[in-house]
């Protein structure tokens, strides 16, 4: 596969922030080159005059099988929205519903130039979350939501029988040459005995698979957390082997200054989610100070329920917006916020992707730079972060291979998803009783 | 005119907050009545089958001659931002310019489904601010920013000339019957001997215009009125009489107790605009406890420089987040947002808008069901406020005239209006040394 993308303007979110004019030639699913006035030989010419090239975003925390459930939990005290809402409908979900609810995040993820995700699924029908996105053709990490503490919602499962099972999803799905890779998704240490989570750590790490959980995204969690274990959240995922560059953990707001020393000495990922900590009134993420020290940030849009958005522009633009009333207008800077959506993302997931070099996994998304808020545009940079919404995205290329074309998503036609997605959201609301 | 818009799920913000499906007549631009199964009569039929259609958005402080500045102040310290960014960039406008800033600024504002916005200015061309919102069709209450304190960019004007061109503006422009309407709008206490805040008072009520400024927004600001009045702020500006159900005070951030009380007893509209509040470090409005004790609130974008959108869609969703981890999950509920940035906005302006009921003004936003946010959605309130942005927009009313057609504002061509703004922007840029 040989392509020529030209003509456009290239916002490369390299280390350098360069931002050039000129062509990016796409080899075998790769990046081979960039810059002015490239040959094409036997490229397949895509022409891209006018345009804004940037690499895809990459968000680190997901729950595709909420979607169905936008809207259905709005207002709520986060452990009412657990108890009443979300549990209740993961456990009304069936295999359908499940491939309705991600095939809808999908088409949102891509349609917002998002081409990778880090996904936490429900407790059943991770295989649904796999065919959606194979689907799609976004890149995705996936893994069942590991329960085995009681559930008042019937969500958990036998230690053995939820490490056996994810086991065996991680042998049918986890390629890491391909698209698809399995992440073990213990859910939180409050649902997670010590047993599972020593079985998890054990099951990831002998087939190179990502560890994806939730940790300090609240204070009457991190209480519980002390009460059960005796100890601070992140020490005790540490005392357990949960820490290193393979340990993702969404949230992160309340932390001690050991947990924060703790979470840099380890070169654990820290996956921040500033939307969905603002509606659930969890707090705001001390991301600065955690760059400061070097603690590895990415962020996500986490579910549908507690967002409502999955679009990156919006996680974006509140990481940097959040922290400038507590620490100042210069905090988090434009350049400083789009690094953690698209590099930051890539490395979480060990991917090579996040930005417009040479090698890099060709994963591209055009925008429109006349599109009303991008007018004018002295800086695109500030633009992308500031300004731009899923609205400017017009097309997407995962692995060179085109996703999004003239803002629709190849895949699938979306009179037919949108009728799937209410059919099966009405379905799960009523058995949920809700 | 008589028009019929039948068939749509009438989201109609009314203090009840009911949404209905059914039919809307529109009669010399005015709802004369809604309902299920509406007699055609003679009316002109707009098939609205399948939409959702909301009263139009309400935007009480904007500054249209800033959106040419998008993208060319972000990251910056609010008295850097003004000093070394805004000011200068102000005083190298000429007339053309303002006018493409404004007509950048209304396109914006109306395919997000903004129909009505309270302006301010900069010291010159007002006449250009007015002739854009004409040209667009967008209702609009406007008034140069007034000056009369020494300014380091020369924006300053003399007392007397600067109250002379406001009046002559304001007779120039004022029609309390039309789409446009003149609010004098001194720029802050920082910026205004009281000679001039003393004429403004005088001269507004004379005309029966509002009052427009911008108040408590930075810790500085509100330090230099102590030292310039020897009073607090808020407290300034009502022993000058500008206190009242005609003064709408952008910002409010840092308040006293008693100047709190002073806004509620007095019935003076706050003006919130959380996006501009963290752009610039400012802080967070307290405005569920404004509201709590009676306080009037309605919501804006303020300018491009310090947002960088102009969409109602991410001040809403903004105005209900950044309350919950300060007060919890449950303050700001969807509803409460959503009635500030319609009702709040039309009762702050005076005009008889921002919900549909018979004898409101008809102005209407037509929203797609479908766009891939809107799924699903059991509550299209929370879907508004939580999910929805411009994208959905697809059509736009006002007083019953459509200005927005499938996502195209009517007036005015975009490629021109890129290619007007690009250049102007270039040329002021380049005038104010930047």
């Amino acid at each position: 596969m040989h392509k020529l993308l030209t003509g456009a303007e290239l916002i490369t979110c390299d280390p350098a922030g360069r931002v050039l004019s000129g062509d990016l030639r796409v080899v075998d699913g790769r990046i081979a080159e960039l810059g002015p006035g490239l040959a094409p030989g036997d490229a397949e010419l895509v022409d891209l005059r006018g345009a804004w090239l940037m690499p895809g975003f990459v968000q680190t925390h997901i729950h595709l099988c909420q979607t169905l459930f936008r809207g259905m939990a709005d207002d709520l005290a986060l452990l009412d929205w657990l108890r009443t809402r979300i549990w209740p409908l993961e456990a009304a979900h069936d295999a359908e519903s499940v491939y309705w609810s991600a095939r809808l995040g999908v088409t949102e993820l891509l349609l917002g130039g998002t081409t990778a995700i880090l996904d936490m699924g429900t407790v059943h029908h991770t295989d649904s979350l796999f065919e959606a996105c194979r689907e799609g053709g976004i890149r995705a990490s996936i893994g069942r939501a590991m329960m085995d503490r009681e559930n008042e919602a019937g969500l958990s499962q036998p230690t053995e029988r939820s490490l056996r099972g994810a086991c065996d999803e991680a042998d049918r799905w986890h390629d890491p040459g391909g698209r698809l890779r399995y992440a073990f998704a213990p859910r939180f240490v409050p649902s997670c005995t010590d047993e599972l989570l020593l079985g998890v750590a054990r099951e990831a790490r002998a087939r190179g698979c990502l560890i994806h959980t939730h940790a300090s995204e609240n204070r009457e969690e991190i209480a519980l957390v002390r009460r059960l274990t005796g100890r601070e959240n992140i020490a005790h995922l540490h005392h357990l082997g949960l820490s290193g560059p393979d340990v993702c953990l969404a949230h992160c707001i309340h932390l001690s200054g050991a947990e924060r020393a703790l979470l840099a000495a380890t070169g654990t990922r820290v996956l921040h989610c500033p939307s969905s900590n603002l509606k659930l009134g969890s707090g705001i993420a001390p991301i600065p100070e955690l760059l400061d020290r070097g603690v590895h940030v990415s962020i996500g849009a986490d579910g549908a329920p507690c967002n409502n958005r999955l679009d990156a522009f919006t996680e974006l633009r509140l990481a940097a917006l959040i922290q400038k009333p507590r620490l100042g207008p210069t905090a988090m800077p434009a350049a400083t916020a789009l690094s953690l959506a698209t590099r930051g993302g890539a490395e979480a997931l060990g991917i090579e992707a996040g930005s417009l070099e040479p090698g890099r996994l060709a994963d591209l998304v055009a925008l429109d730079p006349n599109a009303v808020t991008s007018l004018p545009a002295p800086d695109p940079v500030a633009s992308l972060v500031y300004a731009a919404s899923p609205a400017c995205v017009t097309d997407v290329w995962i692995a060179g291979e085109r996703v999004v074309a003239d803002r629709q998503v190849l895949a699938w036609d979306m009179a037919e998803t949108a009728a799937g997605v209410r059919a099966a959201a009405e379905r799960v609301r009523r058995r949920a009783g809700l």
